[in-house]
């Protein structure tokens, strides 16, 4: 077995599962028997890695690892940087420098790319090592994988809400008669389209979804909105924060300017908020749910919590076996029961590239999802995780930087 | 015992465990020996009974009221409806057409006082009844009772959502720079205040806190906003919908105007959120929960819910004592551990008056809540409601509303 320590680092929007990966990976390597050496965070991802900001995580006591597991956020804080290419050598002179051997990154797409680069300079360098991505978005757009860690807990966190807040405005039409919700996805609508699994029967919302794969039509969208309120009265609408027009320009950006003439940038749900009230005289609501959509621990998924956790065991399993320049996928075995297996793709293969939601997903109208889509996801968001409570709130639990904080 | 049948309805915004009263309340009346008649629903509130728009509750099947203890929104569909002084004695009359001589109204501050009209309507028209009102709020407004049924769910809610995003926040703090939460509460701050739950250690989310109860000061604010930030490198704050300065003016008209011209209402939230990225040239964002927080079942307050049903419980038990003209009230009894009876106040008493969250509670510098709130607000939110789930989802109900149906 290849002799060295190992780093593990968090990048990008974190998501409620996020830690789940990276408490599987380190209580992996920590009880793995003969280990080839300790186990580093990196410290505000691959930023904090340059930095040599690294935490020995044996330090660190069990019952902190553990709890991470159900701590939403970047337990290992984050960093959004893209390494240019110049920078390569550097990091794997830092890895000498610490003698490390073994390097996790958990991420999206650009971290991907930073796992394979990373890799290629390793060996171009004759430095040996072992790279593996664990995958984490709640945009779901990662290729080959059936499906990213993350993504069903914030699925399944904005389908209760939009079915809460669906029956909570059907029960007060009298009043507002139009209920939107913003939703995280700039570039891919899967998390957008997720809001369907909100509706059990017909009448029930979400009316209408729009997701960025699908030009947005201002007019379109009018005309829909108000067939939905002639019809019953109300009309409930999800839209993603990234839908544009047909020229590519975000319906968020609509020239408004502000009491000192600069221009501003309202959501996509404002703005759908204000054409429904100006040209359609109804009274709007918009909610924005933010970032409360990828930390939402609360109420999680126990299938995604459990297949993150999954990815950081296989992860390190992996690389002690000799394996690097993969990225762990989600596999969805054949047949009617969900059955999702783990498996590998080379980083190369992921880097950088985007999965979408695919048209015949969506219906011909552009508003709404499919059954296919449904099924599709359905079965991510099944089971409830037990948080620790404590004084009727989270326990949620946060290293302790201090412990184990290595010097330069 | 006064014989005839009893109306039951609900009125205003909905909170998580508005349906939970009406539950007490149906099963309590439907399983009272020798009841002196049938319960009917009023069918969106006090304009439904207008429209003698009535459904015999006996008729639902038990399953269905028993699960209206677990859903959210207005399960009997509620109203904004202001009754004039010439329109009581119309109300009385449809009492009389059908033998209703029982009334509950399920509400805030604007329903208690039609039920106190109502009640001297009735007086003064020599027919006989009981009204007894049954308090919901998440503004938790109403004079006299300790708290109001719903806002400890809300808070809940809000709190565990300020403790996630704020989580998030610390853990990405490279990138976005200030997270600013709009609550609900135009006029008095209770759920606002409540985000001060989620702080556990003295750097943690909400750092600032802004109640519609202390004038807001704009530098003032962008003082506050800089101190933290030079503190920690990032701020989290929540601030009330309703925040209004010195003068009364609401932050959330803030004279922005549209492409058209026309002026634009933002919200408070988005209003703050601008004015720290072009006045501090921070990053930030604004997460506007909206009716999210009144219709959180998923994560209620098992207090709050059980509370909400013994209300409706209570008030039937009352009514069918021969009591009238009452609001049920929560009464926190003396001692260190957290103990709630049931009460009553006149409906003269409550109707119309608003409980704000008293000046004492806020600090000095108008920008957090004392520890007294924080005893205050504590043990409301205990304990978790574990809501029947279905594919990943609460398995809310909705009544029949072709069962019981009554024929005008």
């Amino acid at each position: 077995m290849l002799q060295g320590n190992a780093v593990i680092a968090q990048s990008g929007g974190p998501t409620a599962v996020i830690n789940s990966s990276v408490c599987g990976a380190v209580q992996t390597w920590l009880a793995a028997e003969n280990r080839p050496g300790t186990i580093y965070a990196a410290i505000s991802g691959i930023k904090g890695f340059f930095d040599e900001d690294l935490l020995d995580l044996s330090a660190q006591p069990a019952e902190a690892i553990a709890g991470l597991r159900w701590t939403p956020g970047a337990g290992l804080f984050s960093c959004r940087y893209k390494v240019s290419e110049e920078e390569y050598p550097r990091l794997v002179e830092i890895c000498q420098k610490y003698n490390i051997r073994y390097f996790f990154y958990n991420g999206g797409n650009d971290s991907m790319d930073t796992c394979n680069k990373m890799s290629l300079a390793a060996e171009k360098l004759g430095y040996e090592m072992r790279v593996i991505g664990i995958p984490k978005t709640v945009d779901n757009d990662l290729p080959i994988t059936d499906h990213c860690p993350g993504f069903a807990s914030a699925a399944k966190y904005l389908a209760a809400t939009v079915m809460e807040t669906g029956i909570d405005l059907a029960s007060v039409a009298t009043k507002n008669k139009v209920c939107i919700i913003e939703a995280m996805g700039r570039n891919a609508g899967w998390l957008t389209a997720a809001a369907a699994l909100a509706k059990r029967t017909p009448d029930e919302a979400p009316h209408l979804i729009y997701l960025p794969e699908v030009p947005f039509d201002t007019e379109q969208f009018l005309r829909d909105v108000q067939v939905v309120y002639d019809r019953l009265g109300y009309c409930f609408v999800v839209a993603s924060e990234g839908i544009m027009d047909k020229d590519g320009n975000y319906i968020a950006a609509d020239g408004r300017v502000d009491a000192f003439g600069h221009a501003q940038l309202s959501g996509a749900g404002e703005t759908l908020k204000n054409l429904v009230e100006e040209r359609l005289g109804l009274k709007a609501r918009c909610n924005t749910l933010g970032t409360a959509q990828r930390s939402a621990m609360h109420f999680a998924s126990k299938t995604d919590a459990d297949e993150a956790y999954a990815t950081g065991v296989r992860a390190v399993e992996l690389a002690l076996a000799g394996k690097s320049g993969l990225m762990i996928t989600l596999n969805r075995e054949p047949g009617e029961e969900y059955r999702c297996t783990l498996g590998e793709a080379p980083l190369s293969s992921v880097a950088n590239v985007e999965k979408k939601v695919p048209r015949e997903w969506v219906n011909a109208e552009g508003n709404y999802v499919t059954d296919d889509f449904i099924k599709y996801c359905r079965p991510l968001i099944e089971g409830e995780v037990a948080v620790p409570m404590r004084g009727g709130l989270p326990d949620y639990v946060a290293l302790n930087m201090q412990l184990g904080r290595v010097q330069k």
